[in-house]
Formats: structure tokens, C-alpha cells, sequence
């Protein structure tokens, strides 16, 4: 199977060396293209434009860092759209909101092109791993022919309907995710100014029903203080915004995610933007000594 | 090694009977003695009143329904005190706050006997299994000598310094609980108003960084409004409580926790308080259908 | 003085007539004319577009029911742009957002016109009254002529600086209402469940420290269930997400704010939303009687 | 009349200087005798023990620092109790609990005397004033023997039932209160951050629906960082913990004020509790310059 593929970030570029490594022939284009290189070692060609990898490949995949890069792709000079036609399809893998995505969709359908969105939950190591959730949406076709190529690169892909409702899913996990993030440092703060051990505390969450591999990862770098990004929490606190604008939309209350989102704006105002959204913590413990 | 075993609801019943499947002698005390007589066809004997008990063995632990039982059992005539002295121990594995655990710390050891609070993490199933989570405070001395009998009643035991912590330890424990089964509640009912699939937003929980046995385990009951009581709501709903009152003492600010005890509180107005505390669903989704 | 007057509606009706009542000449225009007739009893002048009444005078205010019709009169076909000019100045008094707001005055500004934006505070009684409170900002000149106008429109008016600075003004006095609202119906609810007379507590609450107008006007129909809407919820909803969303903006942590627009939120959810705001105290209140 | 008056703090001397100043005949009693001479000077009499001063009077009032003082004064030796019997009515306007002043009032019924909780609203200036609001619950009889004295310590008093009902009412009053210094805060923060002026804002609020005493009074002091203590934030924080236990027992679910009282909360952890309550301003603010 040949596919094109889009964007070499560290994501793309993890996603598209499973591809090679699984025996697709892949044609891949990056904005800048020195980083094409380690690929094409591994057997990848290259497009000098997202136009022409369109045009030489039946299937594409973009996987952007954001919605302005997404929508530059598309529709700028040389992007898909110049190339893609009936017959083609285009699927973007890339974490937009779903107007971004609604739109590229509109477009790549009325050149006669079919279009599915697919955003992943999963960051770098699953990437690597092939260990990604695929959560699809758009032409149903489309979706059972990608298959092959989602199966290499994620450990389970789901089919969501209509453009859309990757996105919203997308959102609905991080919501839960980011009021989790906030129990737990809730959970944290409470045991060490009560005089409990944090360590026990994540010793016993460890063994219990609300186990989660979040808590076990991040739990111990918390404790020191310390919040390496891999999820910034400037990308929650606006997942956080976004899910609560899609419940205002359809009316539902969400008192919890919504005092959450407050923990992550202060956080914001703190300067703890660009760490790790773990860095909530930092909200719940401040002050360490009181006045 | 010979031990005394006070109260046969469902937990103490199941974990009397691992003691005795694991070669233990116990000798069981019930307030109805007729639960006594299932243990009896495994091999314990009858103590007529917590203090007989008490007298014949050289540890006596107690698996009583609330405060007032433990209080009550260790107090009143023919109870736990008339008996305790120097070379005995009592393992209180009830679950009580930290008050109640204190007062009866206190009498013990002014007769001379060695006290332990050890409640425990796990309900039924993990009773029977004798996979519980022991969280287990006061005399170190007595907790490395229960060590055996927590092997076989429980997964893991922890020693968590002077009385009182155990109980504060499950709070925090059941705080994150409670606020993390606020945010699986939202989300499941914003899924659904945005037209996302309960089912798939499920299946994709649990194949990511936050999937947990609690979302797992409750998870498709409460798409289908099913709230069988594993753990009653009030119950939840008054540790959270305890758990805030533990953070005021403590000048923790905890809003997250605050809004999930809101919500457990307008689920006992709407009539679920001896439901699942997964019930707190009822409350975000309610009303089903707008005016 | 002469003046344009676009939009007879509640409030435009009554603010026009407080013009022509102390001696303005005015002209008026709005979408359904036979409206205007009314007026014209009293001595104001037709002008069949707002292209005719701009024309005609050197100041126009205009008083439209939300941002898209304030955006049709201005720039849809014999609109207010069609005739602004240098030398003539446009008085928007309609609440819109602040970016609607700074559309309208980049456009006019680019004919040589002067822009003004002034939301009002107050409804339907203080415009009959003239007793608004004019929340303006843009051009300061402009703001000066328009003195004598809003002296008899209004109590008072502020000069806020830059134009979408009265949006925000507004939005901020309307958050801090609404969750006044919130605060004032839990204390309701909270006397009545706990056994004490809800007119007593109305009675104290009107004697003390944080006695408001608010409170003694809405107070009474609330213990009745009753909300004429004077302020639609929909729109207080809208308000307080918007201050969220300028909150967010500008990483203001608002918890309050936060917590009260849920409520809105599951009143809109409940079909209270074209009932006066103050039926967020349904939502406190549900259910009444506890299952 | 004549009547004995416990406790000359701030509040008592006030009030009971304006019992004299109205013709009163008034026995004073205070632990630190020395308070009692300006009021001799006065035309008060002393008495040397809360005892003696009931054998006294027919009617003795009691205004006590907090609920230990009060209970102190009625139980310990040389307290009311040695001399209250029938005929003599206790009138206690100490702010205590309800279960204080139930405690209380058991012991004067059993002792055959009449008993009255009195909470007042308002602090120094309406007490010097004689402009108090009094919340009196217990016997009606004493309330109405009582109202002369009433009448010229407060402008209001209120009899609202059973003992207890007193303190209630006033934790649902300051619970409100609490809520809408939060609003408040809230609203000063955004309005700064979003580049509005505070001081015109506070105009704007004071010319509207929401206008209270208590902005008009704070705001100006809260703007420049001040906050005088006049009702301290470790009580407006126990108030609305207390009245928070009081929705608990209720099953109402009130998480507006549960917000509130988190922010109240992370103002005790920032050294905030000794300052006015309006200092939670502090919270909301922080930081005042991103990092």
C-alpha cells in the first residue's frame, strides 16, 4: 500500500517510520525538508510540495502541529487541494477543533476527494510503539481502506461518524483527564498538609480501584515538584475551555470540569503555561508555608 | 496463631473465613449469633461476648458497621475494655474517623493493651479474596505481629504512623474517588448531548493514560441507569465531607472537591442516597429531556 | 440639538421619547415603520432608511436587539455606511459583543465618521425614566457632544476609553449580578429547607449591609416561582460566559463565576431559559421534595 | 426597666450605653471589672458576678465574645444559672452556635427561666448607633418583655421561633454576604486585568440594581490593597463552613457558596485570616504579575 504522508514532527515522524517499517511505501513531505532525510534512509521518497505528494499518492496523511498549519496545508499554494480529485483521500490526523476540520472536509469533498479526521490520544511513546488510539471520523469507506496503515500505527482505531466527532471525543477525554489531574493534586496536597506520607498515598491509589497509568506516572515527578511537559498545560486548560463551550452549546452543566478549568487559568496565571499540566498542582499546594 | 474476631457482616464474614482457610483459629463474636454458625462449620468457635473473646485470645480484631458499633462494642458492658490489658491486641479494621479511632486508642492503652485502626480499601469482592488494602495506624509493634493475618485478609498492608492516619488516609483516597466519578459523570453526559457514542467513549477510556477499574466496572451500568449499591452514596458523600472538613483544618483549598460534594449532596435530594455513589450520574444528566 | 434615532423598540421607543421630550429634534427610523407613528405623535420626523436618517443628521444613535441587526443597519444596502461621512458622528447604544462593536467602528471610522459605543445599564423602567447608566467609549469628542443626549436619556455616563471597553464594562457588572443572583438563591432555599421564613429572611437581607434593589424587586416573585423576564437567563448565561471567556483572555481565575454560569447552565437545561434570570432559583431549589 | 447587661466588649459597652442613654436602670458586669467604670460614670451599676447580677435583675442581657465565653458565663461558678429561676428571663445576643445556645437554654428552662437567643447583624457603628438588627428566637413572652430594650439597641428586631433559629438565620445571611464579596472580587480582578478602571467600575455598580452598603463601603479600601478588619476572614470562613454543614443536614446543594468558601479557604493559607473577610480580594488577585 502506498501512502503519502504530511508533517515530521515528532509525532508524524514516529508514525510514518512504523509505516516503512510495516512495508508501506511512503512518500513524505515536511515544511522544512532537511527533516525528510532520517526517513528516506529508511526507504520513504520525497514530495517537494503536499501537492505532489497528492498527486502521486492515493491516500494522504497529514499529521500537523495545529489548526493553522492544517488549514495552510490545504489551502495555500501547492497544498492538497490544487491535486486532490475523486479517487483520492485525504485523511488528517492532526488535533484541530471541529470547525478547522469541518472545513478542510467541505473542501476536499467538493473537489470529489473523500476526507476522514482522525486525531490520536497518545504523545510521543505511543507513537513510537504503535500504540496510538485512532479516533476516525468522516467517509466511512475511506476508513475501512485506511485500515491497514491505522493498525500499524495505533493499537485500536474507532469510526465516529461524521466529521466532527473526532474532534468532540477528543475533547470529552481530555476533559475528564484534566478534572482527574485536579482530583489528584487535590488528593496530593490534602495528604501531605494532613501529615501523610505522598508516597504511601500513591502506594495505595496504585492498588485500588481508581488505579490509572496517569496517576503512576506523573504521581512521583509531582511530588518533587516537577512537571516535564509532554502534555503542556496551556493545550488542557484550552481542551478544558473547549469542552465546556461544547457543553454551553448543548446545555450541559458541568460544575466539576468548570472549577477545573479555573485550577488550570490560575495555573496559567502562575507562569506554568508551557509545563506539564500536572503543574495544577502547584495551584493546589501554593502557598507551601503559610503567611 | 489464635485470633478473635469481632462482627460478621459482609466484609468481617469474609474475612474471618480467609483467616480460617489459611489455617488460623479464630474465635468468632457476633451481635445476632446465629451469623456465627457458617463460621463454626469451618472451624471457629463461639466467643458469647466481645469481652469472652477478648479474655481467650491474645489479638481480637473487630470488623464493626459504623462509629457507634465500634464504640459501642469496645465500651459497653461485656465489652472489648472489660478484658484488654497488657500482652493483648486490638485491631480495629472498622471504618471510623479519626474521633472515634482516638477514643478507643486511648482506653485501650490505659488498661495496658496495644491498639491498631486498620481499615480497609476494597469492598466485598476484594474481602473475599482476601486482596483488600490494609491502611493500618498506631502500635508498630502490634502491626508487625498482625502482619500474617493481614497476609491472608489482605493484598498489601501499610504502617502509617499514629492513630488517626489510617482514617485519613482513606479519605483522601475516597476524595479523589468521589471527584474522579464527578468527571467520568460529565463526560459520559457530554458524550452523549454532543451526539458521541457512551459505549465508544468507553472503550476508548479504557484503552488510554486514565482507564482505571472503577471506569471499567461502573462504567456500563451507568449508561443503562443502573446504580447497584457497591458503595451507598451517602456514604460517599459524607467522606467527601470529611474530607473537606480535613482540608479546613489544614487551610486546603480544594475546589474541585468542593463542587464534586455539591453534587453528591443534590443526589441525596433527589432521592439516591442509598444508591451506588455512581448515582451522582442522575445528577448531571437530569433532566433527561429540556422543557 | 438634532438627532438620527434608529430602532423603536422597548428601549429605543422610551429613549426617544425622553429626546423629543426635552426639546430634541429627532428622526426616527426602524424596520417595521409603522412603529414609528408614535413617535411622530409627539413630534419626531420619518426617515425611511438609515442611510436617510444619517444623511439627514450630523449625530444618529442607534438602539438594535443584538449584534446582527446592529451590524444590518449598518452595513447592509442603505445602511449606515452608505451616508456616514466626516463630520458626522454614529452613537451605537445596542449591547454587542466587543468585536462587533469594533467591526462597525473600523468601518465608519474608514469614511471619516466618529464612533461611539454606549451600552446601557437598566431596562425598560429606568429608559422611560431617563435613568440609565451609559457605559460609552471610542471617539472622546464625540462622546462630549453627545452630552445633552445622554443627559436626558440617563442618569449618568461614564467615558470608559477605547471602543469594546463598554462591552466589557457591562460584562463585568453583569457577571457580578448573576452570581449575586446565585448566592442570594441558595440563601433562600437554604432558609427555607433549614426552617426559617423566607420573607424574614428578605426582611433582614433588606435591612443590612448588602441591602440592593435587586434582591427587594426580584426577592418576593422568587418565593412565589415567579420570573417575569425582565432579563432573559439566556442572555445573563450569555454574559457570564462571555466574562468567562474574557477571564480566560486574560488567565483571571474566576471560580464563582465559574460555578454560577453552570447553574444558568442546567436552568437552561430545565426550559427555564426564556424566563426572567432569577429562575436559577429553580435550580437550587430542585427538587422540592426530596424522593 | 431594669436590666443587667454581661460582657462589655466593643459591642456590649455600645449598646449597653444606649440602654442608658434611654432611661434604662442597667447592672453591668464584665471579667476585666475595670471596663465597667466609664459605664458607672454613666449611671450604670456593677455587679461582681454574672450571679449577682441575675439575683439583681429581672431581665439580664449577655453580649460574649464567642460561644466558650457564653457558656462560661452561664455554667461556671458565680455564673447565671446559680440565680436564674422563674420569673427571671437570659437574653443571649452572643453570635454563638445553635448547639451552644441550645445547650444554654436547656439549663435556664430546667432552672425554671426564660430564655432568648438574640444575635444581632451589624458591628460597631449600628451598635453605638442603636441601629443593630436583632434575630431573637426562644420564648415569645421574653421577646415581647424584651422589645423596649430592643428598641433601643437595634432598628429592627425580628422573633423567628424555636431557639436556634437565630444563629441560623444569621449563617444564611452571612453565607450570602460571603458569596458576593467573592462576585465582587471577581469582578474588581477582571475589570483591572481587562484594562477597565476599578474605581469607575465601583461608580457604575453604585448607580445600579445591584448597589449594596457593603461594596460602596469596601471597594474603595479593597482597590488600594486594605482591608481593616471589621468582620474578620477566619469568621466570615467558619460562617460559611457552618452554614455549608447546615445545607448538608438539609440535603441542599449550594456550589456557589461552596466555591466561595474555597477561596475563603486559600485566603487563611496565604495569612489572610486576621484581616477583613474583603481581603479574599488578595486570592483572587494573586499574582499580580504572571510569571
Amino acid at each position: 500500500m502506498e501512502v503519502g504522508f504530511l508533517g515530521l514532527g515528532i509525532m508524524g515522524k514516529a508514525m510514518s517510520m512504523n509505516l516503512l517499517r510495516h512495508g508501506f511505501k511512503v512518500t513524505v513531505w515536511n515544511r522544512t525538508l532537511s527533516k525528510c532525510e532520517e526517513l528516506v534512509e529508511h526507504g520513504a521518497s520525497i514530495g517537494k510540495t503536499p501537492a505532489e505528494v497528492v498527486k502521486k499518492c492515493k491516500y494522504t496523511i497529514a499529521m500537523l502541529s495545529d489548526p493553522s498549519a492544517a488549514l495552510s496545508v490545504a489551502f495555500d499554494k501547492d497544498g492538497v487541494l490544487e491535486q486532490i480529485c475523486s479517487g483520492k483521500g485525504y485523511i488528517d490526523m492532526s488535533t484541530v477543533d471541529a470547525d478547522t476540520s469541518s472545513k478542510i472536509s467541505e473542501e476536499i469533498t467538493k473537489k470529489g476527494g473523500c476526507f476522514l479526521e482522525a486525531p490520536v490520544s497518545g504523545s510521543k511513546k505511543p507513537a513510537e510503539d504503535g500504540q496510538l488510539i485512532i479516533l476516525a471520523a468522516g467517509e466511512k469507506q475511506l476508513y475501512d481502506e485506511a485500515i491497514p496503515a491505522f493498525n500499524v500505527m495505533g493499537k485500536k482505531s474507532f469510526f465516529l461518524g461524521q466529521v466532527g466527532n473526532g474532534a468532540k471525543m477528543k475533547l470529552v477525554v481530555n476533559m475528564i483527564m484534566g478534572s482527574m489531574m485536579n482530583a489528584f493534586s487535590e488528593g496530593l496536597v490534602l495528604a501531605d498538609r494532613s501529615g501523610l506520607d505522598q508516597q504511601t498515598l500513591l502506594d495505595v491509589l496504585d492498588l485500588g480501584a481508581i488505579a490509572n497509568p496517569m496517576f503512576k506516572l506523573k504521581g512521583p515527578a509531582m511530588v518533587q515538584n516537577n512537571y516535564p511537559p509532554a502534555f503542556p498545560l496551556k493545550h488542557q486548560q484550552k481542551d478544558m475551555r473547549l469542552a465546556l463551550a461544547l457543553g454551553d452549546e448543548n446545555a450541559v452543566s458541568m460544575p466539576v470540569a468548570a472549577a477545573s478549568n479555573e485550577a488550570f487559568k490560575k495555573a496559567r496565571s502562575l507562569g506554568f503555561e508551557d509545563h506539564d499540566f500536572s503543574a495544577v498542582y502547584e495551584v493546589v499546594k501554593a502557598p507551601e508555608h503559610s503567611a
